[in-house]
This record gives C-alpha cells, structure tokens and sequence, in this order.
C-alpha cells in the first residue's frame, strides 16, 4: 500500500487553495525528509490559477475524484461539505486553514487555524520558522494566491501580518509592483466572455450547511461590474436551476468589483426575506448591489449563519 | 471596559487544564508584550494539582464560574459540552488542545490542535520556537502536567515528542528522576480514602455529546486497584443518581492502575449492551475490568464514538 499522503483543498479551487497543496506539500517533505507528500485538487482549476501556474513553471496537482481509502491533509478548508468527495471513507491527518470552523473528527490530529487573509500566509510562516528557503518559483505562487484571497490587500480578511508577508514575497518572487501585478491577474479572472453562466458561478463556489438547510455560494471578482450587465437573467436562470436539481435552501452569486468596493448579489433562494434579513439589504428582482462588501467569509457567511444556523 | 483575556481549561479540570492556563497566559503575555492575558479555572482544583501548584510555588488560577460577556482562549478542550459556562455568550479568540475536534464558531479564530500526551507539551514546543526562558518553577509545572496526562508516559496518549519534552524539561525542574517524581504524584492522586463517591466520580471528569444522547466519562488513577474494593456499591449508586439526574445517557467511571495498566469500569447507563459493544467486554454487576485500557481519550471515546454517534 502507498504511504503517499494527498494535501488537497476545497472543491470548485481557488487559487489559494491549489497553491496551498502545491506549497504545504513541498514544506512537508522538506521538514519531514520524505517525499511521501503530493499535492491534489478536488476541482477543474480556474482560469486565474491556470494562468500564474504557468506564469511560475507549475503543473497542476493531480486531480483527485475520490478520496475513499486515501491518506488526506486538508488545506484552505475544514468543513466536509466542501471537501473532496470520499473523505468520509478517507484518513485525515492533519488540517491547515484560514476560515471559521465547523469540523469534528474522530480522534485527535493536527489543526493549524489563523484568522488571516489567505493559508498561504500561514506557510510562508511556517516555512519562515522551519529556515526552509523559499526559492522565486514558489515566492510567485504563494504572493500570487495571497493576493488573490486579499484582493491586492483590499477585503477586509487582509491583515497586517498578509500585508508584511506580501512585502516580503515581492521581492523574492522578481515581482517590482505587486499592486500592478494583482490587477493584472484580476483582470484575467474578470474575463467572463468566453464563460458559460454556469462556469461562472462555480468559478469559486462553497457550499454551507446551516441548521436551516444548504446554501451555496459562489463570488467571482471583477474590475469593472458592467461586464456582467447582459448577463444577469441567464446568470439567475442558472441559480435557480442549481438550487432545484440540488436541493439547497438557497444559491447566491455574488459578483465583487475590486474597484469599486462592493458587491452585486444575485439570489435563487426559498425565502428571500430571510436571505433579505442576512443580507441586510432589500432584493428587486432578486438583485442587491452592496456596498462595502468584498468577503464570503468576513461578511456574508457570518449574516447568514446568525440568520439561519440558529 | 477591561482588556482581559481569561486562558481557561476545561470543567473539572486535571493538572494538564490549570497548568496549561497558567503558562499558556505566560506566555502570550511574554510573546505580545502585555499583561491582558490572565489564567483561569472553569471549577475546583484537584489533589494532585493543589500538590503541585505548592511545590512549585503557584497560586491557583482565578475561579470563572460565568463566562459571558468575558473573552476566552480555551486550552486542553474544544467541545462545547466541556467548557465554563457562558461560554456561549463569550468571545473566543483562540484554543490550544490536545484532544479530538468537535468545534464550530461563526468566524476564523487560532487553533493549534496537536495529537500529543499533553497540552504542556505543545506550550512547551511554542516556547522553544519562540526563545521563551522556562525558569525552574514553570518547569517544575510543565513536566507535572505532562507527567500526568500522559501516565508518566505509560498512556497510548504519550508520544515520543511527550518523551522528549520529558527528559528536557526534568533538569530545568531540578527533578532528577522524573519517574520516582511521577509516582509520586500518582500515590497523591490514588489516596480516596478522604473523597466521597461524587468527589471520586468528578476528579477528572468529562462529558461528551454523541449522535444517540450524552455520555459522561469520569477518570481516575490509582498505583493499587484494591484501594477501591470496598467502594464499588457506594460508587455505582453516585453514578446511577448522576445519570438519572442530569439526564445521561450513561455515566461512567473508570479506575485507571497505572502499575497494571489496566482498568475497571463502573457503568451506570440506559442500555448496557450497547456499552458492552462500545468496551468490547461483557459487564458482570455493571463492572468490568479491560486490561490494556488507559486512555478516555484514545481508547474509550473514539469506541462510543463508532457506536453511540452513527
């Protein structure tokens, strides 16, 4: 039997999650002196992470469908809705995450959680304390995902420790303006011509059970929300389809203009004056743009769980 | 309004929960410069820890009974069902445990949960990193918690990093052997002959939550099972009454011989077969003895878990 040991995140990937596993594997086989770690993803990888993996000379990690019977490290998640499909029949040693936890397991392992901006701000941490030497290649990836998870330092999950750790990747990374740089990759995230309304809403997607039943969520960012003005029947079109073939008790999209600050939300939902209530904003036509709202899991996850997990 | 933040264990705590608040506020007070951090106690302290906190010189940490409105870092626990009251109407900004994970909370905060013999040990190991001087004294409390929770070092909780730590920490305590020390302790903890059954029962005792109703697990330790001979009756009659009580599902109480390794169980439950299934062992009178048994934590709960949390 393998010993090998799958570090993996959450499905429908993000960045920061595929970067996580590439980056957490690699420190673990260097602190651990073994090379038993492999990187996976649970998810077709997004356009912006196929661009800077090929930016910084990665491939993609091994797609992983079912995590039955394997040896598994969680990294950018803890909750099972969002994990790998077969982990309930996988061995978890071990997680690494920067969200609100919602896990139980058991016996004991390790949990390595931080309330900061991106997980890999925590390994750059860890690979700073371990005096393991992070080479360009990898500097790219990691200042990549964390300005991917902070929008270039502007959602409110962006701490002061992601901020100093951004300074220092920089440099390391032969990037000279990041500012520059995150705009560049947001632009290509932003770039939802050539996606179907599908792709779109699970471009980062997370579901979430609360007490009163299964939301899903997804957000895509963009630099300039009139992208999306010709596209918002077919984009609720699609919500209300995936909540119905999928029983959630609601489907949100919520399209964030890095620019501007805010948020546009579009709801399929079974009660959208309770989801109204979680929002804090009144629906017309199942539409609110918000203000001052960036972060799925600082500001929106946190309503809704008042609301509905009570 | 105050700034303070109580480092607190779990209710009827051991040593390993008074002395991880002590030193866990110790050193965060050194770490961030301040002196906010306080260590706190979520109820009485027990004989070998009133013991210890004289050698060594220590104070008992300030009694919490209500911990509403207050902040918290818990340690050495994670459950709910475990914590002071009010703790669900308290900040909680970060927990250090040893123990499996059954924890939800509605934002990101710290976890650094580790598999290990002890909370002290992971304390111990954040101490090193962080060039924190263990002066005799907290030493002296560390290796005495470590000691304890892992059985000096008999437990299948007792890892090599436990050893490790052990054989560190002995000569910053001025302990020159750390086992004689060890029985030393354990002789304390062993003499009941003053306790009443309930004081026996809540020594060190814990509750946990399972899918089919809550159970209740209290633990001691003895160097001679026969201490208890002529107690069982007077023992089973406190856990009945528990249980009817309070509402259990079961109450048990198990009598740890550290010199046998082994244990008797004394069950007080609705249903004693599915209790036969979770011990793998037929009860006569309600009593068994299970050799080889020397952990709640690895050995009895994880065996509920598959059979009352399905």
């Amino acid at each position: 039997m393998s010993d090998k040991i799958y570090v993996i995140g959450h499905k429908s990937p993000d960045l920061d999650s595929v970067a996580a596993a590439i980056n957490y594997a690699d420190f673990l086989n260097y602190v651990l002196k073994t090379d038993n770690y492999a990187p996976a993803r649970a998810g077709e990888i997004n356009k912006v992470t196929a661009f800077v993996l090929d930016k910084f000379g990665f491939k993609a990690p091994e797609l992983l469908e079912d995590a039955a019977g394997k040896k598994l490290i969680l990294v950018d998640h803890n909750e099972a809705s969002q994990s790998v499909d077969g982990r309930e029949k996988a061995k978890v040693f071990a997680i690494l995450d920067h969200h609100k936890v919602n896990f139980s397991y058991e016996e004991p392992i390790y949990l390595d959680i931080r309330p900061w901006g991106s997980s890999n701000s925590i390994i750059y941490s860890l690979c700073k304390i371990a005096g393991f030497k992070i080479d360009k290649k990898m500097a790219g990836l990691m200042l990549s995902a964390i300005l991917d998870d902070t929008v270039i330092t502007k959602s409110p999950t962006c701490t002061e420790k992601d901020k100093g750790i951004i300074a220092e990747l920089a440099p390391l990374a032969g990037i000279d303006d990041w500012r520059k740089y995150g705009l560049e990759m947001f632009k290509i995230k932003a770039g939802v011509g050539d996606m179907t309304a599908e792709g779109i809403i699970k471009n980062d997607f997370k579901d979430y059970e609360f007490k009163a039943g299964k939301f899903g969520f997804g957000q895509i960012e963009t630099v300039d929300l009139s992208e999306f003005d010709g596209r918002k029947e077919e984009l609720l079109a699609a919500l209300e389809d995936m909540k119905t073939k999928n029983g959630y008790r609601g489907v949100i999209l919520f399209i964030t203009d890095i620019m501007k600050e805010g948020s546009l939300f579009l709801v399929a939902a079974d009660n959208t004056e309770e989801v109204e209530k979680a929002l804090g904003a009144k629906l017309d036509k199942n539409q609110v743009y918000i203000p001052g709202i960036m972060s799925r899991k600082k500001q929106v996850v946190p309503k809704f769980t008042e609301v509905f997990d009570k």
